[in-house]
């Protein structure tokens, strides 16, 4: 199959499974096989889609959908639990064509929670829904609800009652979040970021993944963005939005945006965490400044998957 | 008193009541002379604020809860009613020396939310907080709650009714929101912004008010921003921050900044509305593509007060 755009890859999904304090101490073989195999699964899901002529706005809404069915990230089944105990999700779905986006905060029965963003972004004239109304419109759509049963894993359970005892945690526990952003055979770009949000949360807290131009962006004249991190420095500094406006107005590439923004203001001002792109010429970028990234890309001829920050 | 920035302005208030399908036609003596009254009192009370040294904070939240108290515009008393009857507020607010920020998102029995976002940016970890979290947290403040029956206005519920009967309206009747931006006597910059949100909106929709980079911005290096109008396609186009993001990556003025967004950018797409803004030197911008906007500024020995688009 030709490419339109000469040497350039044909198409490219980056994806992202959370970033934080991980490095080889903290993890044991077993476990970080399983995370490699996950995030090599999930780009299998969205190259199957992307090979075939689909649209990248798909590839991102099913490999989020794949990653928030396993237990092993920080969204959908295995999102962490609230101070009270409970599940409050956030996702969010832009398309660089137009623009449209949709988002939901704060949802707790919603087996996929970046599909509901998907149909808040073409069934309603909204772009963010939260909490009860949210699921309410979920249910009028006929989307998957689930009991809270569902999404309950051990290993968070445990983070949350460790969380409360010891009133702290590592980062690595207290926030996650999966995300994909892509560049289809047609030259559009599209980005999904889901999370179960911060550990031991309160107060319907949401984080940076349902703030459009904060936790995801996509802009066809631009890159495609979502992020991984401490929300709330990712709101502040419109993570996602800056790195594309950079961009836009300075002529910078992605990867020069991507580290200036995620390696120079942020790193200065705390904020940890990680950003994935991609533009309209394929260009990529997973760019962290925490430890390490779950992460991972695929191209015509190219799959890499890493974790840690020196490979 | 000597100003630090020469022949700058000491400082510079700019507020606004909403933009929309506001013209002569629509308005009656009265009505206008009514709005221009509150424009002009809500402009004493900042003025009050930044001509004795007060922060830009201070002003802004001052003013905003002034004008979340007045019944003539949609936030705080006077809000809109959701599809179900209800109220749903959205407020934030943004300090520009260091990019706090706080936000809450559906809250129903809150004074002035512009004031509980304060609380949340200056006593939470968080950004955002939505619903009934956001009002459990605001009573561990002791923050003033209010019966429904506060917040109800003969005109609302009409416009309530009239929406769900017609399944139309004009665009002045669906939405509106206050706000104000600051340069106080420090050289510091901030923005609030507050809305009752869309009339009969459903599902808990959350619109542009509460998302930092939509509805609100501000920071010392750029500017500070509050933007009025159609929501979702200040949230797609990230206004606030495209504004901040335009004077730094490419050396646009204010004035220059603000108009390429609202009125090339979001008129294209046609995304009706507004935003108000002010920079470090203290150049104001008051641009809106709508037909009318209620807005002032005030600065030593300058007031203006201003509705139609022709004046």
């Amino acid at each position: 199959m030709e490419t339109k755009r000469g040497l350039d890859p044909e198409y490219v999904l980056v994806i992202h499974g959370g970033a934080g304090v991980i490095n080889r101490s903290s993890m044991d073989a077993d476990t970080e096989k399983s995370y490699r195999d996950a995030l090599d699964a999930a780009l299998t899901v969205g190259d199957n889609i992307l090979s075939a002529g689909g649209t990248s706005l798909d590839a991102v809404e099913a490999v989020v959908a794949w990653m928030e069915d396993n237990p092993l990230f920080n969204a959908g089944k295995g999102s962490v639990f609230t101070y009270e105990g409970k599940i409050e999700m956030d996702a969010s779905i832009m398309n660089g064509i137009d623009l449209s986006a949709g988002a939901v905060g704060g949802v707790s029965h919603i087996k996929n929670p970046v599909k509901l963003a998907r149909f808040v972004m073409e069934k309603t004239p909204h772009v963010m829904l939260a909490g009860k109304g949210a699921e309410e419109f979920a249910k009028s759509q006929g989307i998957s609800m689930m009991d809270s049963s569902y999404f309950f894993t051990q290993r968070r359970w445990d983070s949350h009652l460790k969380g409360l005892e010891e009133q702290k945690q590592t980062p690595a526990d207290k926030h996650g979040t999966v995300g994909a952003v892509a560049l289809d055979k047609h030259g559009n770009l599209a980005a999904a970021t889901s999370t179960g949000g911060m550990t031991n949360k309160r107060w319907n807290r949401i984080g940076d993944t349902p703030v459009i131009g904060a936790g995801v962006y996509a802009n066809n004249n631009t890159c495609a963005i979502s992020s991984t991190g401490h929300g709330e420095y990712f709101i502040r500094w419109a993570v996602a939005h800056d790195i594309s406006a950079m961009m836009e107005y300075k002529g910078s590439t992605i990867t020069e945006a991507a580290s200036h923004v995620i390696m120079e203001k942020l790193a200065a001002a705390g904020g940890e965490g990680g950003v994935i792109g991609v533009d309209r010429k394929g260009e990529l970028t997973m760019t962290f400044n925490s430890e390490g990234m779950y992460r991972g890309f695929i191209m015509p001829g190219k799959r890499y998957v890493g974790i840690y920050g020196d490979e």
